[in-house]
């Protein structure tokens, strides 16, 4: 057994009864349908419940490979780990709403099956609920680190919301540079994975340059993955990613290597700018125009540098004994996915 | 010029520039407009900015006013009163998305303005935004009070979700009693002026038994105020309160009298489960059948009575100097106002 499947195995398990025993607090009198749709969310209960249902938890995995690697004792820091991931099911719950995303991990999405006013009045039940989590990593962590892990936890969010509003901004508009969409991935998938590494260093007491380097290495990370996604909803094997590659190019995502074409001026921004929406018989010829563009070539540089900057940046960590192997092993394997 | 004048012209803006300067955090690199979504919500800009767009900023008033009358030093709570005004603002973005309110203090609400999409994500900014401010208490306020006045925020923020939740799902429900009513408002209005007076009295650092007080009064405040509320809402003076006394009933809202004169199974019952929706037309002989089956004396009986335990429990506080008997006004004011 490698030793991230091993910790895998403790870790898991630990988190999600944190995060049981903290939505538990969404139950009222006269009041179960709140705690119902939570636990429905994020995997727990209702039709396909189940470990598919609850993605693969990788934030707080983060947090608590990043806890033991900068020498910290990562039962410490399960609190943190519950708050992070609560966190980020809060946002997806808001997410498809604003997207109009109707599922997710293969499951209707809240507002699907309970309305849009009651899945935006949940999402603010889990957003308290993710802060309420990580006050409870005191005590035994002291005070001080509490209220610091507290506010790197909010200003996150306060970068997740720039990137979501850079995000729905973009679909309206038509002049995206490559620096916009960077702007919107740093905001909004680079934020959370920067503060589960970096919080990991903060619980461990770890020193400021270190805390720095964990931090560098969680939104080096977030910047690689997001850039081979974008890839993979092209250029993927819908065998593998279990989602169509005809769906980003005809929703118009505004992806890094769609930028990056229209940038070129070219036949694929020719044809972009020509129709929509895009039928499912046109994606072929337009996924074709990117790859001539060069868009293809260039999304595959990109992410490959990144994958590079992300992997030095966690050496730069100095990550100890097995949990740091086991965060290198996390990390190659969400870069070198394929699905 | 009263005691609660004069307060008011020190402490509103001091709040003011509190929130402003926290608010002022959301402004980033390529991205004002959720900065400019914020301000104008919270009445600093755009069409029809100033003081009648801010609201009476009750709260944070409340906050500041229970810390000096027990005991404390109202400057130090600013950073409080602050955090609850704006998580007051962020819950009134959400509200207007999910009950469909086109105008607030008279401007197009934000969702109007800027699309749903936007305003749930500036919502959950402002959410964010109220936590920070929170917890710039420390210093000079210590560490462990900041921490727990934060956790007194989040678990108000459940209340509320819980309260918003029941509001949500009684617009579908006919059945719905008088005890289900107060479990509603216990969260959607008295949990937030509960918590803004129990802040001042944590931030006094009083003692147990007289945060329970200041809790009780603020709780039995939120009561009375939302029993005048809503008896406005139906007999008010349309010429003072500024809105129609004809839209609660067309809108079938479930406010106290109607949810009581249901429950009498008379004349009122059967109008309003004879027809949906209700016309401009009918509700005068709807307003009158509630008054003929009781619907009004017995508000304004329960209005009385709960407005004599928020004061006996303002008392029960000892609220001291001139920071009490501003309290004292303030109460009464919410309480016997016509508007």
């Amino acid at each position: 057994m490698t030793a991230l499947a091993n910790f895998q195995q403790q870790m898991i398990p630990a988190v999600e009864e944190a995060m049981q025993a903290v939505v538990d607090r969404a139950r009222s009198q006269g009041c179960t349908e709140l705690h119902t749709m939570l636990t429905y969310h994020l995997g727990w209960s209702g039709e396909g419940a189940g470990p598919a249902a609850r993605g693969k938890r990788v934030r707080p995995l983060l947090v608590l490979l990043s806890t033991a690697a900068a020498g910290g004792e990562w039962h410490r820091a399960v609190p943190a780990a519950a708050a992070v991931e609560l966190l980020h099911n809060f946002s997806l719950i808001h997410d498809d709403i604003e997207d109009h995303g109707e599922t997710r991990r293969g499951r209707p999405t809240v507002w699907t099956k309970w309305g849009v006013p009651l899945a935006i009045n949940g999402g603010d039940a889990l957003f308290a609920l993710a802060n309420i989590a990580m006050l409870e990593l005191y005590p035994p962590v002291d005070v001080e680190t509490t209220l610091i892990a507290t506010r790197i936890l909010l200003q996150t969010v306060l970068r997740l919301t720039q990137g979501q509003h850079l995000d729905i901004s973009y679909e309206a508009r038509e002049n995206v540079s490559v620096d916009d969409y960077w702007r919107m991935v740093e905001g909004k998938t680079a934020a959370l994975l920067a503060a589960s590494t970096e919080l990991g260093a903060v619980l461990a007491k770890a020193e400021e340059s270190t805390r720095r380097a964990y931090h560098e290495f969680g939104r080096m990370l977030g910047l690689a993955f997001q850039a081979w996604d974008d890839y993979l909803g092209i250029w993927g094997d819908a065998a593998l990613t279990g989602k169509s590659t005809t769906g980003d190019l005809m929703e118009r995502k505004k992806t890094l290597p769609v930028v990056y074409g229209l940038a070129q001026e070219g036949e694929f921004a020719r044809r972009w700018h020509a129709g929509e929406p895009h039928t499912p018989e046109e994606v072929p010829a337009l996924a074709h125009a990117l790859e001539t563009d060069g868009a293809k070539a260039y999304t595959q540089a990109v992410a490959a540098r990144l994958t590079s900057q992300a992997l030095a940046a966690l050496e730069q960590a100095q990550p100890q004994g097995d949990a740091g192997q086991a965060l290198r092993t996390l990390a190659e394997r969400l870069l070198q996915r394929q699905n």
